[in-house]
C-alpha cells in the first residue's frame, strides 16, 4: 500500500514520455516501436504494483482496448502512408530528374548549336558566345547557391551520409536547399564545368523525401497537416534512405543500383523490410523516367532525347574476353586506384585551402572563383581542339556511324576547325561536347583508332586538373560523371594499346573505356557492389559484370592502400563525425569507464527544483541526464534518462511546474502536452536554454521528471571493453549509454528460447488478447499473476515521500 | 597492496578466456574481435591495479609488444586467408555446379535420345525405357539420401537460414551431406521429378564453405592443419554466407542475384565489408562457370551445352509495354500470390502428414514413396502428350526456329506421337522435356499460338500437383525451377489472352511467361529484391525490371495476406527457431524480468567445488552461468559468464583442479590449455556432462573459474521492455543476456563523441603506440594515468581471500 497513489501517478504519467518522439536513438530499431510499446505497456497497467488494482486499473482496461483498437487501424494506416510516401518520393525525384535533364540538355543544345552556327563565320565570335553562355549559366548557379541556398553546394552525399549515420548538418534538407540544388545543378552542368548532376540528384531525392516526411516546408507555408505524421527520427531517416535510392535510380536509370547504393554507401542501419520499400521507390522512378522519355521521343522536349539520361548502351560491344586480356584490365584497375587516391588527396588539399583562405572572404570571392573556373574551362575546351589537326573520317559504311556528325546534332566524330568536309577533330569529339555525349563517344564500339593517344592524354591531363580545381566551388557538383570521363579516357588509351599489341579483332576499345571508368570510380569512391551494378545498368550489358568486378577489386584495394574514400574524406573535412561500422582497433584495450572518465555526470533527482534544472542546463552542454531516485530501502536507483530537448520544452511551457517537492499525482499529463510539442524540428537547431525566460517565482517551483523520462536506457558495466560498447551503440543506433557499476546479482538470463515466446501458450494468447472481448476476464488474471511482489519494477522501487 | 598477488593472477589468467572461441554470441559483431581485444587488454595490464606496477607488469610490456607485432602480421594473414577462402569457395562451388549440370544434362540427354529412338518403333517400349531410366536415377538419389546422408534431403535453405540465424541443425554441414547433396540432386533432377537443382546448390555451396572453414572433414581424414584457422563462429558463418551466395550465383549464373539472395534471404547479420567478399566469391563462380561452359562449347561435354545453366535469354523479347498491359500483369501478380500461398499451405500439410505417418516407418517407405512418385511423374509426362492432338508447324521462316526440332536435340516444337512430319505436340514440348528446356520454350519469343490454352491448363494442373506431392520426399529438391515452370505456364496463358484481346503486335507471350514465373516465386518464397535481380540476370534483359518489380510487389502482398514464406514455414516445421528481425508486437507489453521469471538462475561462485559444479550441470540444461564473487566491501558482484561447453572441457581435462578453495595464482593457464580445446565442433553435438567420469577425489577439489569467464556479458535492467531486449539480442547476435537490478548510480555516459576517439590526441597516440619502440616510456605513463584508484575494475573489486 505504500506506493499506491504515487505509482498510479507514474503508471499513468509515464505515458507521455513513451510517446515522445525521442531524438534519443536516432535511427536504431528502438524509436517508434519502443514508443508504441511503452505506451501500450503503461496503458496496460503493467507498471502498476499489486496494491493498485482498483478502479484506475479497470479504467486502464478501457484505455487499453481503445489503444489496441486504434493501434490496429493506426498500424495499417501507417503502413499505407509509408508506401504512399515511397510512391510520392519516386514520382517527385523522377520528375525532378527529368526536369534537370531537360533543362541541361536544352541549354547545352542551344549553346552548341549557336556556337557551331557562328563558327561557320568566325571562330573568335563563336568562342565569345560559348564563353559567355557558359559564364551566364555558371553565374546563375553560383549566385543561387551563395545567396539563397548555401547548403546546396557540392554533391551533398557526405552530408546525407552523415544524416543517416545520426549527425544532423544544419540546413541540408530544407526546401530552399532543394530549390537551390535543382536550379544550381542546371546552371553548373549546363555551363560545361567539369562536374556532374548525379550526386546532386541524390541530395535532391533526399530533400524531397525529407520535406514530404515533415509535411512540406513550414517556412514557405507549403505544409499540410495530414502528411505531418512522421515524427520519429527513424521514420524520417527511412524516407531519406528511399530518397537517396530514388536519386541514384533517377540519375543513372539504375533502379537496382540505386537500392544497392543506398544500402552500401549511404545508410548506416538497414532492415530488410526497408529494402523492399526502397526498391519500390526505385522502380517508381524508373517508370516515371521511362514514361517521360517516351513522351519526349516525339520531339516535344526540344534538344532533349538523345543525351540526357545516361544509358551508354554498349550491348553491341565486346562480349567475350580472353585470359590474356586480364592483365591489361588489372593494369587499368591499378591506374584507377592510383589516380582515384590521388584525386581524393588533391581535392582534400584544395578544399582545405579553399576553406581556410578563399571562402572566408565571403560570397563575392566564391562567385568570382566559379566564374573564373568557368572561363578557364570554356577556353580550354574550345581552344585545345583548335590546336589539334583533324583526321580523315573512317569508312562510314563499316560501322554505321555518321562521320562527321550532322551539324547541330549530338553524336560522334565532331567536325571542328577542319579544313575538309570528310574530316573530324578527335579532341573536339570528347572535349567540345556535353559530358554525356563525350562518354558515349568514348564508350562507343566499332570505332577503332577514332582517337589518337595524344588527344586522349591531353584530354586526360586537362580534364583531371579541371575536375580537381572545380571540386569544392560553391555550386552543386557531382563526381560521378567527371570520374567516368577521366576513367574512360585512360581506359580507352589502354584499350588502344591492347588492340595494337594483341592484334585481336574482338577487342573493343569502348569496353576498356568502360572498365577504366569503373576503375576510377572504384579508386576514388571505394564503392563496390553498388558501383558494379550501376556500371552494368548504365551500359545495359550484364556480360561485362565479372570484368567490372575484377577491375573494381583491384582499384579499391590499391586506393585503400593510400587513403579513405572520397565521401569519408569529405565528411571528415566537413566535421561530420561518421561512426564506422567497426570499432577501432585500440578500443579493444579500453574499458567503457576509461572512455568517459573525464566526464562529469550531471544527475537530476526525480523531483527537481526548476532553478537547479536551469542552472544545470546552462552550465553544461550534455544532451541527456540520468535521473535518480531513492528505492524502498533508501538506496539510490537510476530511474531513467531525460533529454535536454524535452526539458527545454517543459521549461518553456511551465504547465508542469508544481509547488510541492513531492512526486505529482495521476494528473493528466497527456492533456497538458501535445505529442508534437516534443518533436524535434527536422531542419533547424531547435530552442536552446538561453532562449527561455523564467521569473524568480518560477525558479522556486518544482518539476516532476518521472513522466518524461526514458525509463530504461541501455546500460553497460563499467569495465566492458569499449569495442563491445561501440558495437552496442553503433548497431542499435543509440545516442546515450549509461556506464554503471557491475551488477550485484543476476535476476535472470535472456536466451533465444525466452524470445521465441509465441510458441508457449500463455504468451501466444497475450498477443491475441487485445482483439477479443471475452479475453478481458483473462487479461485481468494475467495482470494479477504478472504483478506479484517478487518482481520489483520501477514504481515499486520508489519510496513514497 | 591488498589484491596484489590475486589480481596479477587474474590479469594473466583471464587471457585464456579471452582467446576462447566463445560459442557465445554466435555471429554477432563481438566474437573474434572481442577475443582479440580482451587478449590485448589483458596483456596490456589494464586489468592490474595500481599496486602491482612491478616486474610482472614490465613483463607484460614484452608480452604486449610481442602480441602487437604478432597481431599485425596475424591480422594481415587472416585477411589474406579470408580472401583466399572466398576464392576457393567460389571455385569449389562453381565446379560442383558444373559437375551437377554436366551429369544432369548428360543423363537427361541419353534418356531422351534413347526414348525418342525407341518410340520410332514402339511407344510402349519407349515408355518402359523412359520409366525405368527415371526410376533408376530417382532410386539412386533416394538411396544415397536415406542410407548415407539424411541431412541432404530437401532444399537445405531453411536449415542454412537457421544456421546463419544462430541455430545449428545437426549434420547439415557435414562432408557426407555435401556428397549426398551433389549425387542426390543429379539423380532426382536427372530422374525427371518435379523439383530443381538450384536450392540444393545453395546448400552445396554452404557445405563447401563450412568444410573449408574447418579445414576439411575430420572423420574422413581429409583435413589439413593450415586451413584450420577459423574457429570463431562468426568467421564460419561468414564463410557459409559466401557459400550461399556462390550457390545461387552458380545455380542461376546470377552473381549479383547471389549476393542479394545471401543478403536478403539467408543471413541474419550483415556487414558491408562482408558484402564485398561475398561479391568476390560470386564473381569467381561466374568466371569458373563461364570458363567451363566455353570449354564445353567445343562438344567435349556430351549433351551438355545448350541446356544446363539456365540463362533463358529473352533479350529479343518484348522491350516496350503500354499502360493497358499493366492490368493483365497485375492479374498475373494476384494469381501468383494465390497459387504461391496455396503451394506453401499444401506443402505444409503434406509435409506434416509425411512426418507423422509416413516417414516414421523407416527408410524403406521413403524409398518406396520416391520411386512411386517417379513412376507417376514419368507416366504422366509420357502419357498426357499422347492424348493430345498434334498441331501443324508454323511458318519456320517467320521466326527462325526449327519446327519440328531435329530428333535427339534440345529445342522447341517437339514432334511426339504426330502423324505428319511438319507437326509438333505442344504438350510434349513442355512436358516431355527437361525442365530447363521446357522453361526456355515457354519463355520463347516470336512463337505466338505455339501452345493451346487447353495444353497449358492441363500442364499447370498436373505439374502443380506433382510439385506439391514431390515436395518433402527424401531427395535433394529445390523449388525454384518447379516454381518457374508453374508460373510461366499461367503467365503464358495470360499472355495468350492479352495477345488475343489487345491485338497488339509487340506483346510477347514469352514475356508474360517470365512475369508469371516471377509472380509464383514471389508468392511462394516472398523474396523481393534478390528474386527480381535473379530473374533479370537469368533472362539477361534489364528492361523488364520495372515490370518484374510490379508483379513481385503484387504477388508478395497477396501471398503475405495468407501465410508466411515457404522457407519460414518449412523452418518452423523443422523446429528451427528463427528470430525475426523485429520483435513481436506483444513484447512491447512485457519486461525483461517477466520473460525470464519462470527461470531458476544457477550462479557459481568464483572458486567452485567440482562436485557442486557437476551436480549443477547435471540438474539443468542451461548453457551459460553467471559467476559471482564478493567485492571489497563484502557485497556480491557479478564477475562474468561461464559457458557450459567450456566447463565441460575443464572438467574433462582436470588440469585446473586445485585443492585450495582460494583463487589460483598467476599460474600459466595458457600453458595448460590449447586454444583449440575450447573450439566447438562445427557439425557434431559436442560432449555432454554425462560423458564425463570423475572420481570421488576429483569431486572434492576446487576449480577457479575466473580465467575462463567472459568478464562482461551484455546486461539489461530488469524492467526494460522485452522489445528493447529483443533488439539488443537480435542485432548483436547474442546468446545470453543478464537481467540485472536497476543500477544504483551512473558512472558515465557514452555518447557519440566518446566513441570518436581518434580525433583527440591521446587516443590517437594509443593507436600508434604498439608499433613504436620509443612509445614504451609513454605507455608506462599512460598505464599509470589510466589505472588510478577511482576506476574500480574487476580485479580490484575482488576481495583477497
Amino acid at each position: 500500500m505504500l506506493s499506491n497513489h504515487l505509482s498510479d501517478g507514474i503508471g499513468m504519467a509515464r505515458v507521455p514520455w513513451s510517446q515522445l518522439p525521442s531524438s534519443e536513438e536516432p535511427e536504431g530499431l528502438s524509436t517508434l516501436e519502443d514508443e508504441l510499446m511503452a505506451a501500450a505497456r503503461n496503458l496496460a497497467g503493467v507498471g502498476a504494483p499489486v496494491e493498485s488494482l482498483d478502479y484506475e486499473v479497470i479504467e486502464n482496461y478501457a484505455y487499453r482496448e481503445q489503444q489496441a483498437q486504434k493501434g490496429k487501424i493506426w498500424f495499417t494506416y501507417t503502413i499505407m502512408v509509408k508506401w504512399l510516401f515511397a510512391l510520392l518520393i519516386g514520382i517527385g525525384t523522377g520528375l525532378a530528374a527529368v526536369f534537370i535533364n531537360l533543362a541541361v540538355e536544352n541549354f547545352s543544345g542551344w549553346k552548341y548549336t549557336a556556337t557551331f552556327s557562328i563558327i561557320q563565320h568566325t571562330y573568335f565570335a563563336g568562342y565569345l558566345v560559348y564563353v559567355l553562355i557558359n559564364l551566364a549559366l555558371v553565374f546563375s548557379s553560383v549566385f543561387i547557391v551563395t545567396h539563397f541556398a548555401p547548403a546546396a553546394a557540392g554533391s551533398g552525399i557526405p552530408e546525407i551520409k552523415g544524416y543517416l549515420n545520426g549527425v544532423d548538418t544544419h540546413g541540408i534538407l530544407l526546401f530552399r536547399t532543394l530549390v537551390g540544388k535543382i536550379f544550381g545543378s542546371i546552371g553548373s552542368v549546363g555551363g560545361g564545368l567539369a562536374l556532374g548532376k548525379e550526386g546532386p540528384l541524390v541530395h535532391t531525392g533526399a530533400c524531397i523525401a525529407s520535406l514530404l516526411g515533415q509535411g512540406g516546408s513550414t517556412k514557405y507555408h507549403l505544409n499540410s497537416k495530414w502528411l505531418h505524421m512522421f515524427e520519429s527520427d527513424r521514420d524520417r531517416r527511412d524516407l531519406v534512405t528511399c530518397g537517396c535510392a530514388a536519386g541514384v535510380a533517377a540519375a543513372f536509370r539504375a533502379p537496382v543500383g540505386g537500392v544497392l547504393f543506398a544500402l552500401e554507401e549511404v545508410t548506416s542501419w538497414w532492415r530488410s523490410h526497408l529494402m523492399w520499400r526502397v526498391f519500390f521507390t526505385s522502380a517508381v522512378v524508373a517508370v516515371v523516367v521511362r514514361s517521360a522519355m517516351s513522351w519526349c521521343k516525339s520531339g516535344k522536349c526540344g534538344h532533349f532525347g538523345s543525351g540526357g539520361f545516361i544509358i551508354w548502351d554498349i550491348s553491341d560491344g565486346q562480349e567475350d574476353y580472353s585470359f590474356q586480356e586480364l592483365l591489361p584490365m588489372a593494369i587499368i584497375g591499378v591506374i584507377g586506384g592510383l589516380l582515384g587516391a590521388l584525386f581524393n588527396q588533391l581535392t582534400l588539399y584544395i578544399t582545405k585551402w579553399r576553406r581556410s583562405y578563399l571562402h572566408k572572404k565571403g560570397s563575392r570571392v566564391k562567385i568570382f572563383e566559379a566564374c573564373l573556373i568557368s572561363v578557364i574551362t570554356s577556353t580550354i575546351s574550345f581552344g585545345l581542339p583548335l590546336l589539334r589537326k583533324c583526321s580523315p573520317c573512317p569508312d562510314s559504311e563499316a560501322n554505321g556511324i555518321d562521320c562527321p556528325r550532322p551539324p547541330g546534332m549530338d553524336g560522334n566524330f565532331v567536325n571542328f576547325f577542319c579544313s575538309k568536309d570528310k574530316e573530324y577533330n578527335d579532341l573536339a569529339t570528347i572535349f567540345f561536347n556535353t559530358q554525356d555525349d563525350a562518354i558515349r563517344n568514348l564508350f562507343s564500339a566499332k570505332t577503332f583508332h577514332e582517337y589518337s593517344a595524344q588527344s586522349l592524354l591531353t584530354f586526360l591531363v586537362m580534364f583531371y586538373t579541371l575536375a580537381v580545381v572545380t571540386f569544392g566551388t560553391a555550386v552543386p557538383a557531382g563526381q560521378f560523371v567527371p570520374g567516368i570521363m577521366i576513367g574512360s579516357t585512360y581506359g580507352r588509351l589502354v584499350g588502344m594499346f591492347v588492340v595494337k599489341f594483341y592484334k585481336r579483332l574482338n577487342v573493343e576499345e569502348g569496353t576498356y573505356a568502360l572498365l577504366g571508368a569503373a576503375s576510377f570510380l572504384g579508386g576514388s569512391m571505394r564503392m563496390t557492389v553498388s558501383l558494379c551494378v550501376i556500371m552494368v545498368e548504365i551500359t545495359n550489358n550484364l556480360k561485362l559484370l565479372p570484368l567490372i568486378m575484377l577491375v573494381l577489386l583491384v582499384s579499391k584495394a590499391v586506393g585503400d592502400f593510400f587513403n579513405e574514400g572520397l565521401y569519408e574524406v569529405q565528411a571528415r573535412l566537413r566535421g561530420i563525425p561518421l561512426l564506422d561500422s567497426r570499432p577501432k582497433q585500440f578500443m579493444r584495450n579500453m574499458t567503457a569507464k576509461e572512455a568517459c572518465k573525464s566526464q562529469q555526470v550531471v544527475c537530476f533527482p526525480r523531483v527537481v527544483r526548476v532553478g537547479e534544472l536551469v542552472s544545470a542546463l546552462r552550465n553544461n552542454q550534455h544532451n541527456g541526464f540520468p535521473v535518480v531516485d531513492q528505492g524502498q530501502n533508501g538506496e539510490t536507483v537510476v530511474i531513467g534518462l531525460v533529454l535536454r530537448s524535452h526539458l527545454i520544452v517543459l521549461l518553456q511551457s511551465k504547465v508542469d511546474f508544481q509547488s510541492s517537492p513531492f512526486p505529482c499525482g495521476p494528473r493528466g499529463v497527456l492533456n497538458s502536452h501535445k505529442l508534437s510539442d516534443f518533436v524535434k524540428p527536422a531542419s533547424s537547431k531547435g530552442k536552446s536554454i538561453e532562449d527561455i525566460q523564467l521569473s524568480e517565482d518560477d525558479l522556486q517551483l518544482y518539476l516532476d521528471l518521472a513522466p518524461f523520462l526514458n525509463p530504461s536506457p541501455y546500460v553497460v558495466p563499467e569495465d566492458m571493453s569499449l569495442a563491445k560498447v561501440y558495437n552496442l551503440f553503433r548497431q542499435l543506433g543509440l545516442r546515450h549509454i549509461f556506464v554503471v557499476p557491475r551488477p550485484s546479482r543476476v535476476l535472470g538470463m535472456i536466451t533465444r528460447k525466452d524470445l521465441l515466446l509465441e510458441e508457449n501458450g500463455s504468451s501466444a494468447t497475450m498477443e491475441l488478447q487485445s482483439s477479443s472481448v471475452r479475453g478481458q476476464r483473462y487479461n485481468e488474471e494475467m495482470l494479477r499473476s504478472r504483478i506479484h511482489p517478487e518482481s520489483p519494477i520501477l514504481d515499486s522501487l520508489l519510496i513514497q515521500k
